[in-house]
């Protein structure tokens, strides 16, 4: 605490992101990709005249903003894209829902959304989710006066995916605020809500490629919805920073785009091990919630998560831990690969054997 | 406008960067730097190895963090880094000056500072510049109950240097609140204010690899002051974007660092093109405010800004024109390479002449 700080500042509980160790180990709990980028992002960066990085960035975007709108299949415009897709959900915070109203959102869902509401004032009206832990759209549609609606497609830390006729339904019903899906993970089985964008101007869907292109370490996101929520965003990036979009992120990100293949076969794959991953912990005993994400939240019924966790550290494995009530007994294990997830079952063999 | 939008938003006035051209023009419009960013800048990214941007990078920015506290000669704990500058005094706006009382800040000066102002709810009580054009330090300090300082050393677009004794003056009389000194273009040949951080704990200096290093496509910022303060801005990036520097940027941005002799050779051979450039605008007529940026700011006794502005620009060449009463008779032009100058020169004659 410092007398310099702003009053607001004071109160802020920051956003604390999974762990980034310096030893080896199996690294399953910050939903990496476990594959590299498209070998076209190695030869984009050897290709490049490094000179150029003496001029600006094009504040706009246009190129990255044009790929992004072929492989999406809407116009340019309806693109906006930040440094990382936490930048574009603060914009979003900022731009749609700093009403005087609540902003509906899931009781559990990423851990970001109170952060930002904090940060920016906003008051959240969070709905449990239900039986089968999944999120409540009826409960969000309900909620009466709002600033909006927000959740993840799939959630986290659940991984439990929408269809997109349940999404519908909920925009049918909720159509004065901003509904935004936010489908950091939709590439690993989930519908992908930007199929909606030109019917529901009040739909925004954002996403990154830290996920599914394998670009954690470049920091690129964005968001797909109509021309005025986009100028929305546009007016409060333009009036925070005017190139938040590298020129060296651009880059890459255009040579992601390229590779279909990659992509797909990356995606397939973690699908693959996925599904063997929840059979071989069922099979040891875990409750897995089904999962459409790059990660499955499991538990055990003889074993707590907070031991779970130590006992998978002491052997080299570091998985995601939520030190809360609710959540206190799982575990948040990443889809790795095959080998990752052998050595994660041997090691919870040992463990709950 | 749109009705989605939150209602502070439709009351914005972004930020209007200068024009990103894309025919070939002699660009001397956003101070960029005319030379290549270090060598190693290239080897760097070719050696790469581009399988580690699956990774989330390090949110604390530890490497590069300890690379500037080398270079500045401080501790790496005195030092928060961002994308860009920009963002960096966009998070000081909001960590240091949401007081309720005005913030003092020059009548001419970065014009992104009324933006910030504007998107974060704070007052400014601005400043004039005196006869000299310069920025009346004695004014800021007098200022009264406030909820900070901040200006830029040099001052934008005027290029105007204080001495350090000058900013130490004012940190004596503003004890309570932050002074925030933008030292951009500082490397151009002012003195900096890093010197005064370890004694007034309320000092806050920003600056940029955009400028000195030739890094502007690169996106790299960063501020030193004291622990407290440096806690209060990663406060709010960790409200904010965990990794606002990416793992390419922090790369970069080492391997700048590292090349002392190049970063010399560079900012030597802009300040002895712009003392020759000041000399040759002299002889044309020009009134030239005395500069220790990698721009200059002139005006003509017989020809309009505007005329002058559109006069370049026909003949292929782009400079800055800022289209309020105070500087409407004015150009800011970057100091280029000695070739893009004796264009301009050659292109000056020929309108004035």
């Amino acid at each position: 605490m410092s007398q310099y700080w702003s009053p607001a500042v004071r109160e802020l509980t920051p956003y604390v992101p999974g762990e980034q160790p310096r030893e080896q180990l199996v690294k399953l709990n910050t939903n990496e990709n476990p594959y590299p980028p498209a070998p076209g992002v190695g030869e984009a960066l050897r290709d490049y005249a490094t000179d150029h990085l003496r001029l600006y960035p094009d504040p706009t975007s246009a190129s990255l903003r044009a790929a992004l709108a072929e492989t999406l299949n809407v116009h340019s415009r309806q693109i906006f894209v930040g440094n990382g897709s936490d930048e574009v959900l603060a914009f979003a915070f900022q731009a749609f829902f700093c009403h005087n109203a609540p902003l509906d959102v899931p009781a559990i869902t990423y851990s970001f959304y109170p952060v930002y509401a904090n940060l920016y004032g906003v008051e959240l009206r969070k709905h449990p989710l239900n039986a089968q832990w999944e999120v409540d759209t009826q409960a969000l549609a309900d909620g009466g006066e709002r600033s909006g609606v927000i959740f993840a497609n799939p959630n986290a830390p659940t991984g439990h995916a929408h269809s997109l006729a349940t999404i519908e339904a909920l925009l049918q019903r909720v159509t004065d605020r901003v509904v935004l899906v936010d489908e950091a993970y939709v590439d690993f089985g989930a519908e992908s809500a930007v199929a909606l964008v030109n019917r529901y101007p009040n739909l925004l869907v954002t996403s990154t490629f830290s996920k599914s292109r394998s670009l954690a370490g470049l920091r690129l996101g964005y968001a797909v919805g109509s021309e005025e929520l986009i100028d929305g965003l546009q007016r409060v990036k333009d009036s925070f920073n005017s190139y938040p979009v590298d020129s060296l992120a651009s880059l890459v990100g255009i040579a992601a785009l390229k590779d279909t293949e990659h992509f797909e076969a990356c995606r397939e794959h973690v699908i693959t091990t996925r599904e063997r991953t929840r059979q071989r912990l069922e099979g040891l005993g875990f409750e897995v919630l089904p999962s459409k994400a790059n990660f499955v939240l499991t538990q055990h019924p003889e074993h707590a998560g907070p031991q779970l966790f130590a006992g998978l550290r002491e052997r080299g494995i570091l998985v995601r831990h939520f030190n809360t009530p609710e959540l206190n007994n799982f575990l948040r294990i990443t889809i790795g690969t095959d080998d990752e997830m052998d050595s994660l079952m041997e090691a919870l063999e040992v463990i709950c054997g």
